[in-house]
């Protein structure tokens, strides 16, 4: 565990320095200024004291126990310092220097180095080019970090691989008065990881919520295993940048790994992580889950002594996919003997500008009982003629039975309302400054709720499927060097895995091509199949909607005459009209598995882009997902007196794609496109496997 | 003009109370704390003093001129308090008590019974239920209203429909440390309306940006009217509530008139306002509005001293349409002189943390410099180991030379960095606290600048046609009672207006039906013609692609025996197949004209709901718009080796609908679906007019 790290009896400092505006005495200020509990050991070859505590000429001459030992000297000695740290036993290193794997080959032989000596002697290792870490436990006050904001302790935790962004957030708790319980920022990873951070956090019950920056990921796999045991038992909250190309490319060139874009989003979902695209939205959700219980369901009490600000908060509300039920007549009855004449009864509750402390906490008592209300949105302008004080002390005191969270739009000046603004906030009620910030919040809330309940199915596995077959074709394949794979062996693989595929046969000659043909039965398809020619159908080596053996022996003829020398075949498949159109497909992702595709072949996913993704393995829940989630899905439910599609084939036909690539990671592409579909069966008509080459 | 509003030069309060948290005693206490510059009258009867301010028994006592009267008083003595100013020759009234017309017919009829006492006399009236204004020139410093928010001088002025939304907004300038101008909410908006608001603000000088709520729109004509003028000269931001159908009922609630929805998008869209779906995002781009200038284009360039926030910056900055060019050799070469070299020299400029003044400057100035950038954006964390004031410091003065907007997430510890926040304020420099959100104000400037030089195109006034025999179809139409118009009518008016109607004729017998549709040419549709049938083909009263007579004779002949006494007739119209089928559609909006909606029928209009929207008058390049941004719009450009329609045809016909509708404003709604396309012609097959029954 990393209790020595985020916990420490003791810090170090290699490259303390007595120079005002250096890292090596900005570190030492840090740890005075936010009060660390332990001892604090300069290390410098010279000076005798730093900031008035003693120094050390080198790690060694100590005389205690150290858990953390920062290191901020040259690159070219951290090495060294790595071990010296590991010769005294130090049980953490935080490498701040920078220009090592993040500079090229020369520094990622430099950072290799030192790893390798800090191992040797069991030395956890954070960062290089990193912040460091930061506990604000009372009992601990850990500030192992540059940075210049000095957090109260709270309940959330974070973590960013930029120290950038993590700094922005951290800043943005700090203005808005919100507690933090720890934080970490460690560069290049070399050994200590986010995962392994985030798991640490999970088992921290301080930490009610993990607030997360990432812009790749090292090893995918271990972050999920670790982000989905973490995240059913608390709120992960992350954000992902590198969504856009241009940001992607960025995000890449800043870290490496996997980054940005499809792949991470996917993750998310997987695994239950509630994702942002907006780091302040991000933070502002993290202030409700910190503060607040986790709703039951979506359906959203408001209350209200304003009109505008409710009409805002219900826009985004249900946009944000929750529910404003109506009030029951047991509410309306308890609200009609209790609110100004004035007020609108109904939910929204108008108590308007002047209710005081007994309308707004009839209110919140009638809303706290609803059955169909499981969360409470509150609207709260402090008009200079009402006693607020009054009013917020009722929030808090309903807040603090902990039945159902409550959100509210503060809206005041607090430079004048003081004592409200404290009030409500000793009442852990989760402030914010506009009605649609607040309504993101409740949104946010929600989506945990429903994560945390989802339904994720089970990874059918099916039988009758000989796979180590399958692998020889593969095996095969590579060994005589093809990276795609030829038609005989594309079929057969789909067929071992139970995907049907329209009757096709190979033939050598136009003759034999004929007769195949008639065995096949007409229409057919031909094609010229050879290594050599790529795409077929743009350089005539495709005739389609043969109707018998005279045309099949004559196209046949035309095709060996064009491509004379290329020692053709020739492959005869039946030709299928009609039925829609599907495309499964699958793509590798380094470290990760495969992301499955699924659309509707044809203008669908050239115009509309209209694809579903999922990582492997895929779920029976999922498949069907996937296909509900197809803007053009009412098609292949059928409507206009069409007929629909079978949809429990087409899930089941991506859950064995998902097999199929899961039990071959050779696999670097596969493309089922397209495959026809119909009210009973489904059956491929064209498809293409592209092996990794190393 | 309403300067005797805005600028009064003496302010008296109807309803003045010595009770503290009243709103008689809140406004007097205002205006104090303000420092309004001109006397202040307290009205009271018995009170001799109010806030050691001389009273007056009446209105009439006052000695001076009077241009601001507040009336604080119960809604029934409105109208003798409105009266008596008028007979004392108050310029205006500022109503700020309920119970009017937003609490039905009873409040209503006692607003109307003011406005008219106010008008008889030239008195102008703002609200009933309603806020106030407020001026921030310090020539003037009135504070006419009961809120608690004291802004300082700016270049923001602010109207919000919603007292509760306005508060919220000229809050969080303040908190922000931005200044602002002006700002009124009117409440009811009896007589002083929104719209001539932005037009006194359009024409003042110190206005830079005008921030605009509404919830809805009494007179969207004139709203269009003043917003095409003003968002000419000047930016107006604007956000529009009741984007839901659960937001818009409440909004209605709340209101009344033209509430939510696309209308008041179309509006925005049409006049040139920058339309906002978060207020939170509109203040912040209003900041940014009031201290830079608006970029030429949308070309960034970056300068940023931490990785991460630059990536974020690059995603919202891309997805909200802007670029990142590659900076220029020459800018490399000048860079590569004055960078660290750990910098980054590209665009973005990843400057390194440890950059100082020297390093900033030289970004900024080659940024400045390169002619393929339009605008820069910055990210400036304050690391506590450089000197960041002399960064500042040259931020600001490149600010100051206003060649190129500059924006900046600015990510520090404020209260420890006063000294380098207030030189980046004092250089006006909008500063933000997360990368996104700077980002997101750099794409407002952007639209902006965009929107300013937009092409709108020419509203298109199509020869020969016969505007009086249309006007009088469809009064004949109105005077026989008839809402739904009959097929003869519908179609003779459509071939007035130019549109081709597959040829159709009527008959009174299966005889007929039978000769005309030899005339026309098989195959043909037959229909049962007659007002008691409301859905023909539900009901087997339409027959479609008849072969011949002998069919149309049979067919026809059932349709009689089944409406029997139905009086029905047979309308015959050649059936036309393939083509690729259209929807043009127009719907009346009260007080505004009509929504043109244009679409690609069947499944792209009922699972997609593919459709484009725009108000009349429409102009070809709006018609040529609505058709590209319907998603399955390269379908009629021609796609896969299928051909496409006659897009100026199709765009001449939307043309031609607007036409159409806004020549005849009784028109309800208009329904040409389908029309069918091909690429050269297109005809319409089916289509329904409705008028407007009062």
């Amino acid at each position: 565990m990393l209790d020595s790290l985020f916990k420490p009896k003791s810090v170090a400092l290699i490259g303390a320095s007595t120079k005002e505006l250096s890292i090596g005495n900005v570190i030492i200020k840090n740890l005075q200024k936010y009060g660390f509990v332990g001892p604090i050991y300069p290390i410098n070859p010279k000076a005798p004291e730093i900031r008035g505590i003693k120094a050390y000429p080198t790690i060694n001459d100590v005389p205690g126990e150290i858990d953390v030992a920062h290191i901020v000297i040259p690159p070219q000695q951290v090495p060294e310092a790595v071990e010296a740290c590991g010769k005294k036993g130090v049980k953490n290193v935080i490498i701040n220097t920078a220009g090592f794997k993040e500079m090229g080959a020369e520094g990622e032989a430099l950072q290799n180095d030192f790893v390798t000596k800090g191992k040797k002697y069991g030395v956890r290792m954070f960062g290089p080019n990193c912040q460091g870490i930061i506990n604000s436990d009372p009992a601990i006050k850990a500030y192992c970090d540059f940075t210049f904001t000095y957090p109260k302790p709270g309940h959330i935790s974070i973590v960013a691989q930029s120290g950038g962004v993590g700094a922005v957030i951290m800043q943005n708790f700090f203005d808005l008065d919100v507690g933090m319980r720890m934080y970490a920022s460690n560069g290049n990873a070399c050994d200590i990881s986010i995962p392994e951070i985030i798991r640490y956090w999970g088992n921290d019950d301080e930490t009610r919520v993990i607030v997360l920056y990432v812009e790749s990921l090292d090893d995918p796999k271990y972050f999920m295993e670790v982000a989905k045991e973490v995240a059913a038992k608390k709120p992960i909250l992350a954000m992902n940048a590198g969504r856009t190309e241009e940001g992607s490319k960025a995000a890449t060139s800043h870290t490496g790994g996997l980054a940005g874009g499809i792949a991470t989003d996917l993750i998310f979902r997987k695994t239950g992580i509630i994702g942002f695209q907006d780091a302040q939205e991000m933070c502002q959700a993290a202030v409700a889950f910190a503060a607040q219980p986790i709703p039951k369901g979506n359906r959203i009490g408001m209350i209200t002594n304003t009109g505008g600000p409710a009409i805002i908060a219900t826009d985004e509300l249900v946009e944000g996919g929750c529910e404003i039920p109506p009030i029951t007549e047991r509410a309306e009855k308890i609200l009609k003997g209790t609110m100004f004449p004035a007020a609108s009864i109904s939910n929204p509750i108008d108590v308007v500008a002047t209710a005081g402390a007994p309308q707004f906490r009839s209110a919140l008592d009638v809303m706290m009982d609803e059955e169909q209300i499981d969360a409470v949105y509150i609207n709260f302008v402090t008009p200079p003629f009402v006693d607020c004080e009054s009013v917020a002390k009722e929030f808090a005191e309903v807040s603090r039975q902990r039945r159902k969270p409550i959100v509210c739009n503060y809206m005041t000046d607090k430079a004048q309302w003081t004592e409200t603004t404290r009030i409500l906030q000793d009442g852990s009620i989760p402030c914010y400054d506009f009605p649609g910030t607040a309504a993101k919040a409740m949104t946010s809330l929600c989506r945990y709720g429903k994560l945390k309940s989802r339904e994720t199915g089970t990874v059918r596995n099916f039988s009758g499927i000989d796979v180590s077959k399958a692998e020889s074709i593969i095996q095969d394949a590579k060994a005589m060097g093809n990276k795609m794979l030829g038609a005989k062996d594309v079929y057969e693989l789909f067929e071992i895995y139970g995907i049907s595929v329209a009757g096709w046969a190979l033939a050598d000659s136009p003759e034999e091509a004929a007769a195949v043909a008639s065995r096949i039965g007409y229409p057919v398809v031909l094609k010229a199949e050879s290594d050599a020619i790529i795409h077929k159908s743009d350089v005539g080596g495709v005739a389609l909607n043969l109707q018998d053996a005279e045309s099949v022996f004559s196209e046949a003829g035309k095709m060996r005459q064009k491509f004379n020398g290329k020692n053709i075949r020739f492959f005869i498949q039946k030709f299928i009209q009609n039925g829609r159109e599907l495309i499964i497909g699958a793509k590798a992702e380094t470290g990760l598995g495969h992301i499955v595709m699924f659309g509707m072949g044809g203008i669908y996913v050239e115009v509309l882009k209209d694809v579903a993704f999922e990582l492997t393995p895929v779920t029976n829940f999922e498949a069907r997902q996937m296909i509900n989630s197809l803007k053009m899905s009412p098609l292949l439910k059928g409507i206009r007196g069409q007929m629909g599609i079978n949809l429990d084939l087409a899930a089941e036909y991506i859950e064995r794609v998902s097999m199929f690539v899961s039990n071959h990671p050779e696999i670097e592409e596969l493309d089922l496109n397209p495959l026809i579909a119909y009210d009973d069966r489904i059956i491929a008509v064209d498809g293409r496997l592209k092996l990794i080459t190393n």
